[in-house]
């Protein structure tokens, strides 16, 4: 048995999933990047065939990642499995994942198939995909409510038939550490063959176990892949947290004796990186990745951490790639500084356009804001990636008054596609009255879900405001985010790009995991 | 063995420790009460000795709780115990809660005491408290970490003088369930009088696994004590949530087969309170308590969760206390109506003058808000409360501008205890420039920690904003919490609120748990 620990992100797939948290082509592109910084071992790029943005996405990261394996998920079916081998036909390492639930009550309620028709699919599934590509991955969805005879059954047959990777998701969240790692544990010693794959643990987090139950199925139940997300996003409480899976074992190798390829000084910047795109903010006592997580980090000093800090800390803020806030930029930086700054902070791009279009972006907000921070950078880049996208709303000006008494009122230019619009309204507040004025022209009928402001430096009241608009139309969520000193224009941008993204992207089938 | 989880709640001391999480007796009484309605057993209040500020809270805690056991922490020294004591004296329940390190890392390099010093301490402590109250837990700090002979010599010793609770803490949230829980087993093995006290958990969250270290205490070690915190709040990455573990044992019952008398629907309002107050958020995909938690509470309705809720879902949103965000009260509303909804939201009033203020408040809100819902009416009443401490700033008016090419401008009117300040200031955005404003008239030098806002209300672009602002000063941190349906005046409000408990609070004395 290998020593090293898988670590399979599904942050672009089962993160995705979250409702709100969907995400751009580029926007995934960029995570899939800062994954492979990360060196995760698997990157789950997608789900090719739920829609024609998702196969485009998946084949987009294949034909860019190199050092990690690219995956994609696709149901029990034929189509499903050709559409992911085809998406990903670019990749230097691909993987198909192929699922079906095996659960009485998602056989019954959603398949409405019987045992027997369950088994094979899942069979002839991984036949099919392995035809297609050697590295195979079968999940028996919702396999911990699963009846355990059953569940050996479909399994035997799924190695069998090829497969290299045999995943036992708790896709409710419903597991106990003690009880996951026998599950596990008890498949792998009545499975004759069990030998021949890899075994994966997916847990989720609606008890808030969901890393302890991965870690009982690794140390119990014999796993060696852990399917985790950035942040632990993911549909309700989410997904088992990379980060804290990955510190778990490094801090305690003492006890685990495992290996992880994970650089770990690239987890605060994933982390960023996902929060500040899907709009899914990272609580400050959130486990590695929160504001606070590290007493001296929060920028409170206490003397008694600084006398002794291992008295408090078990792990170093460093290791993590916490850093100290620094100024890093100002308006006299020239483009050769900025593209550094860049490289340093892992951006890459694709074209020199990209950085000359972000280089005046960062001229224009070094005029307005003297110290330009990291966080400042990673926004602009954002703003730039936003770019891509069919950018059919452009925000011209805004100019906005509020004062005691008297209702708020803004006037709001904005390009729409060749046209340039002009609107006016009053509302509860500015914020509210530029909505109202975008809202009056465009006619969205889009219900507001989240509004949220996230000061981008902080330590300085000069700190650029971070607004996430979520919106809903006809079932679809996306997230529009927009960044500016003025959080009144923070907000239109948003907004906008909200707008923008509603215009661009077409429905999609979801699956669970 | 009693078949009774014991639910200790320390939200108002350990929690409030966080930087930046401090609180104002009003607001810690406040949230005291709605731990009571939760039907939590025991609520730490605070920590009598290390401020006078915090001995009233202890004492106004004690006053006013009848259903749970007040507890004070009190390090192990006589002059702690007598103030821990005499704030206890009111209460109904009391319990004293001493503690001093028993790790060779604690001894050595924060109290720089021999193993033999420590023993002699710990045991005359217990024995002091003992003496004034029949309740008394111990806490061995960094007790994980500890030489489990020098732990067993303290832990009988502590028993022996008559400590009634003895509690474990893995301080710095080092450890794996299964070794915190055999842990635990073995001290109860070896301790010959083990059996005289009830044992404690107290699990930090670095690692990402306090509540199942909390549950293996509990399940191998046979501890019957929980010690948890709203939200997880806490230094670093916090404390074992107490939604999380409360919800566990619950839902798996047939695994734990322990009862919790938790009220288990006050869970979210006690959520929403506790960020409220702290100026914490929660994030979306925090389990039981995060936005998205439930899948159809997010506002977001699929098809599949529809079909069978039970499918993807494991506890039902009604049983935590989430309900539909609907509209209560309008323009229209009266008194009595107004007071009824305070009533089912659970918000108590000592007084008739301060539900009247609040009304009045309520109305000018109507005025400018067509639709109050439930979230309005809590911000509403944090609002009230915060005027209970020294009010000696209080907005009078504002007035701002901001327009595409210019600098935008804010004019604040400010009540400074009797006087009026007026003053003007541009900036980067027009909140930078009415906090700037202000900052010129009072001259502070406080430093912004954190800058953030919240839409009270979801689903309307009427939303008001919540604002909070964290400052720091001199080695102090706090919270200015301000809303208003103008994100510019909840930041101006937000921004004297932090100003005003900056004057109003002296320093205290930090414990570690």
């Amino acid at each position: 048995m290998s020593q090293q620990l898988i670590i399979f992100d599904t942050t672009l797939r089962d993160g995705e999933q979250s409702p709100g948290a969907s995400m751009t082509k580029d926007e995934k592109l960029r995570i899939a990047r800062q994954l492979e910084r990360l060196r995760v071992d698997v990157i789950e790029a997608g789900f090719a065939a739920s829609s024609n943005g998702d196969f485009e996405c998946v084949r987009a990261i294949a034909s860019h990642i190199k050092e990690s394996t690219v995956c994609s998920l696709a149901r029990a079916n034929d189509r499903d499995i050709a559409r992911a081998a085809e998406a990903l036909q670019p990749a230097a390492r691909a993987r198909i994942h192929t699922f079906i639930a095996t659960s009485e009550l998602h056989m019954q309620k959603k398949l409405r198939m019987s045992r027997d028709e369950v088994f094979e699919q899942a069979r002839l599934a991984v036949r099919f995909a392995r035809n297609l590509c050697p590295d195979v991955e079968f999940s028996p969805e919702d396999g911990y409510r699963s009846d355990p005879d059953f569940l050996c059954r479909v399994l035997e047959a799924a190695i069998h038939e090829g497969a290299t990777t045999l995943n036992i998701p708790d896709t409710v969240g419903y597991a106990i550490p003690e009880l996951y790692g026998q599950f596990i544990r008890t498949l792998r010693e009545r499975i004759p063959n069990s030998d021949k794959a890899v075994w994966s643990v997916h847990c989720h987090n609606d008890l808030g176990m969901a890393v302890a139950n991965s870690l009982a199925g690794v140390m119990i139940g014999g796993a060696r892949q852990v399917e985790c997300t950035i942040n632990g996003l993911g549909e309700r409480a989410g997904n088992c947290s990379l980060e804290e899976v990955v510190m778990a074992v490094k801090t305690r190798r003492d006890y685990f004796g495992l290996d992880v390829r994970v650089d770990t000084s690239q987890i605060v910047p994933a982390s960023r990186m996902v929060a500040q795109t899907t709009g899914f903010v990272v609580q400050p006592n959130k486990a590695v990745v929160g504001a606070n997580a590290f007493a001296h980090a929060s920028g409170i000093h206490q003397d008694g951490v600084l006398k002794a800090r291992d008295t408090y800390e078990i792990m170093r803020a460093e290791d993590v790639g916490w850093s100290a806030n620094k100024i890093v930029l100002g308006k006299l930086s020239g483009r050769n500084a900025f593209k550094q700054r860049l490289q340093e902070l892992g951006i890459e791009s694709d074209s020199e356009a990209d950085i000359n279009a972000a280089f005046a972006r960062f001229k224009d907000l070094a005029d307005r804001k003297s110290d330009i921070f990291d966080e400042d950078i990673i926004a602009l880049m954002g703003d730039e990636s936003v770019t891509h996208e069919q950018e059919h709303f452009r925000l011209l000006s805004l100019s906005q008054h509020s004062e005691t008494g008297e209702r708020p009122r803004a006037r709001v230019a904005f390009a729409s596609g060749e046209q340039e619009l002009h609107a006016e309204s009053d509302g509860n507040g500015p914020v509210d009255a530029s909505l109202k004025a975008i809202e009056s022209m465009v006619g969205s009928g889009a219900e507001l879900l989240l509004y949220s402001v996230n000061a981008i430096t902080s330590g300085s009241t000069e700190s650029q405001g971070e607004v996430t608009v979520r919106l809903q139309l006809g079932g679809r969520v996306v997230n529009g985010v927009g960044a500016d000193p003025d959080i009144i224009v923070a907000s239109a941008k948003a907004y906008l790009a909200a707008l923008n993204k509603l215009r661009s992207k077409g429905e999609k089938v979801a699956a669970q995991g």
